[in-house]
């Protein structure tokens, strides 16, 4: 550290993404990536910007919020939406802009929701999760501090209803309630209705999962305008051109290619039902999940273990050294034929242990 | 605003950037873009990464950074490199991270300083540019705040040499100087081989200017290796994947293309002389520009009369509503042709005067 650093920043710990390894024909199961590319009308519109890229990109990405806006189902405009360098940014944004009145959030979820509480230099309080590893809700109802949930949980991969949502919104009106939907897709609710009769609502999405953008970076706020024009002062504040043309008009052609994705989620869906019942069948314990990914022990082996002798035969996975963590492994659900590995491979770790 | 935004930011008065209006034909000459395109060999790269887009960037940007490194004449490594989200958001971590000593700027810069000092909550002052409208350099030996410094000057265009800069830096010991070089390659001198020396000086650069990649959002910060770490250690808790895949494969390949990028610059520089000999002509005063822009004004009339008499006939360029600065407009130099059509244009406006 030099000499210049604030004061206020010498106990942070700062968020430690998962691994992004240069290791020849790996598996890389450890960050809920897609396995699949882009959608080819996403690229055909990318490839498009590509030699337009000495000027700068429309800070207020009117067009992309305006197509986002086009596909809801509800009265929401372009007005109600503000476009992130990842949800990350979204969230970050959330946290500075919303500090006052302090957050809470679960023990076990987003690590990134720890550091921008401390970052931030709000007052923040962790609510343990339950015994099944569910969030509970009583907890959440008239709170004393902003509210940050991620639907599904993450690494849990738990979700909970539109109607538990709903009461935690209903029940603070005067602290607002994030939502992080970033693996909403993959079978939970959006609360994104909710909006238009929410004042107290942020809804946080990404394109990098169910959208094959992860490379590209564009997450969205979904909220009311008010909520939205708080987040743009702190965002013309620190970075009005956050996003780069090129992902601009890549998110553009994401959305105009929907069949495209709900087929990816659909291939998704199908490939994690199939790898929970083969890992079950191997004696896992698995959570239920509505994610990309799941969360799973098995008594015969410690997560630490499991993780360490993946990665030697080049499949990577993710663990976390937290309590009540210990025991797991986050598997992202890759492809038919990565999960076949995976199966084979966790087959063959077991039978060694005997 | 909503009722949840935090009192810090009640008064906070975002940064304006200038406007992207979608006028047909419009010659654009309001943000100091680059009139070429990006390099051919950029574009190669990335469109090569554009079907790798599912997965994350390498938060890190070991590749940009080596790269960059490699082209470096002095012993710096890319230890002594960070990239950011554009040249901004360089800014934006120096300010959170090093606010502790507060900030001293010139009343005449970048205007994004301030609001930076006011978002991070620093202690910031102000210091005249001299009636020439140079810097005052003898104010900013031994300071009390840390030193902001935009080298060449905006909107002025006026450089220091590296003779002053270095005065500065030696008699700051104790203070952060940050240099913020976003336009150096137009004719002034870059203060980078200095940071080898010196614990105490941030070189901020921008691939935005004269590399043709403003849509891109591509900046770096070169420093001594802790400040470098400092800097992390905020962008790891605020974004660590804040730089998007095709943004790192463009940087690549722009660094790895240095002759088209010089052609460039050596073509702006010339179209810039011709245009203030030009404008000369017509009887304006043109401050000593050493960048991509120049700051003109004519005695016959204001600023913001000449601003909106060009926007009449489609050339944008930038009008400060500030004091000391409304007597001129700043003019991006963009092609040889976009030149004369301006040049003719003011002539036109002028004439009309009479």
């Amino acid at each position: 550290m030099s000499k210049f650093l604030s004061k206020d920043y010498l106990s942070i710990k700062p968020y430690v993404p998962g691994e992004q390894p240069k290791i020849d024909s790996l598996i890389k199961l450890n960050t809920n990536e897609s396995p699949f590319p882009p959608s080819n009308k996403a690229i055909e519109e990318a490839t498009k910007v590509l030699n337009k890229l000495n000027l700068y990109p429309d800070p207020e990405c009117t067009e992309l919020r305006k197509t986002f806006a086009s596909k809801l189902t509800n009265n929401l405009t372009e007005k109600n939406i503000i476009v992130g360098n990842g949800s990350d940014e979204i969230l970050y944004l959330a946290f500075m802009s919303f500090k006052d009145n302090g957050f809470v959030f679960c023990d076990i979820t987003y690590g990134f929701y720890g550091v921008y509480a401390k970052i931030s230099g709000a007052k923040y309080k962790e609510i343990p999760l339950k015994k099944d590893y569910t969030i509970d809700i009583e907890s959440l109802i008239n709170s004393k501090e902003n509210i940050v949930i991620a639907n599904p949980n993450a690494p849990t991969g738990i979700a909970i209803s539109l109607k538990e949502i709903e009461r935690i919104v209903s029940s603070n009106r005067n602290r607002l309630v994030i939502v992080d939907e970033a693996y909403v897709d993959f079978g939970a609710d959006s609360a994104i209705n909710l909006v238009e009769q929410y004042d107290n609502l942020l809804i946080v999405q990404t394109f990098s999962k169910s959208r094959s953008l992860a490379g590209a970076r564009v997450g969205f706020g979904i909220a009311n305008e008010e909520i939205i024009k708080d987040l743009n002062l702190y965002k013309y504040s620190l970075n009005p051109y956050n996003i780069n043309k090129i992902s601009l008009a890549l998110a553009c052609g994401v959305i105009n290619d929907e069949e495209y994705t709900q087929g990816n989620i659909s291939t998704i869906i199908t490939t994690r039902e199939y790898t929970v019942e083969a890992l079950k069948n191997l004696g896992f314990d698995c959570l239920n999940s509505k994610s990309n990914f799941i969360f799973v022990k098995n008594d015969k082996i410690s997560g630490f273990e499991l993780y360490t002798k993946l990665r030697q035969r080049k499949i990577l996975v993710r663990y976390f050294d937290k309590d009540r963590l210990r025991e797991y492994v986050r598997i992202t659900i890759g492809s038919k034929n990565q999960m076949e590995k995976l199966i084979e491979e966790t087959k063959n770790i077991l039978e060694e242990l005997k």
